[in-house]
C-alpha cells in the first residue's frame, strides 16, 4: 500500500456537503463523477496526495442507502493505493484477511477497487484501489 | 491544509489492532506513544506521507472511553497538517466553522493540535495539527 489514495465520507446531500467542505479546505471540488453500478454521486477535493471524496446515494439500492439506514454522516471508508490489486487481496487473504469481492470490479476516479472485511479489519472499511491503465 | 497527517482508529486493545494493522501494511507499526492529558495509547504506521494512529483508552475518563460508550471500533477522526495553526484556527472560524478549543493545545507525537466542531464539518471529526518547532 503505497499512500491513502482517498478517504470517502458518506453524505445525505452532496452539494449542501460541497459547500462545507469548500469552507474547510479553502477551495473547491475539482471533479464530481456519478457511479451508476453502485448508485452514488461523488465529488473530490485532493489535499496533499489524497483526496476527500463525499459520497452520496441517487436511489434506495445504493449501499450508501443502506449504510444510512444504521449509521449517521461522517467517514465512511479508507481507500489506499496499490500497485497490483490482484497480488494485495492475494496476500491479504493469505493472511485470512476477507475480500469482498473475489475479482476487483470498476469503481469511481477510473479504478479498480476491492473492498475487505470490515470484521477482520478492526471495524475499518478499507478499500484497495488500482489506477487502471498503468 | 497540506495533506492528511493522519487518520485516527478508536480501538479497543492496541496490543490486538498491532497485529492487525500489520497485516495489512505488511509491516509493523513504527512508533507507540501514550498521551497522559488524553489518557490514551497510540501507535502509529506509515503510508506514503500520511500516518495510520490506532488509539486507546488507558482509563475510563478518556475522550475514547466515551466514545466507545455510543460507537464501535472504527475511523475516529482525519487530521490535516497545517502550516499556521492559530492562522487556519482563525480562518475556519470565520467562515462559521467552530474550533473545540481556543488555543491549540499539545497532543501526540509532537504536535499542536485542535479539533473542530463535528457539527460543523458534516459529522466528521477533523483535527488541525502544526509540527511543534517548523
Amino acid at each position: 500500500m503505497r499512500k491513502i489514495e482517498h478517504i470517502g465520507i458518506a453524505v445525505h446531500d452532496i452539494e449542501a456537503s460541497n459547500k462545507v467542505f469548500t469552507k474547510i479546505f479553502g477551495k473547491e471540488s475539482y471533479k464530481s463523477e456519478s457511479v451508476e453500478t453502485e448508485s452514488v454521486i461523488t465529488s473530490f477535493f485532493q489535499v496533499g496526495e489524497s483526496k476527500i471524496e463525499l459520497v452520496a446515494a441517487t436511489n434506495q439500492n445504493s449501499p450508501i442507502a443502506k449504510y444510512f439506514t444504521k449509521n449517521r454522516e461522517g467517514m465512511h471508508h479508507i481507500a489506499f493505493d496499490v500497485q497490483d490489486i490482484k497480488a494485495e487481496m492475494k496476500r491479504l487473504q493469505s493472511e485470512g484477511i476477507r475480500t469482498l469481492n473475489d475479482q476487483p470490479k470498476q469503481g469511481a476516479d477510473n479504478k479498480l477497487i476491492c473492498f475487505l472485511h470490515p470484521k477482520d479489519t478492526n471495524g475499518v472499511l478499507i478499500e484497495l484501489c488500482q489506477e487502471i491503465g498503468r
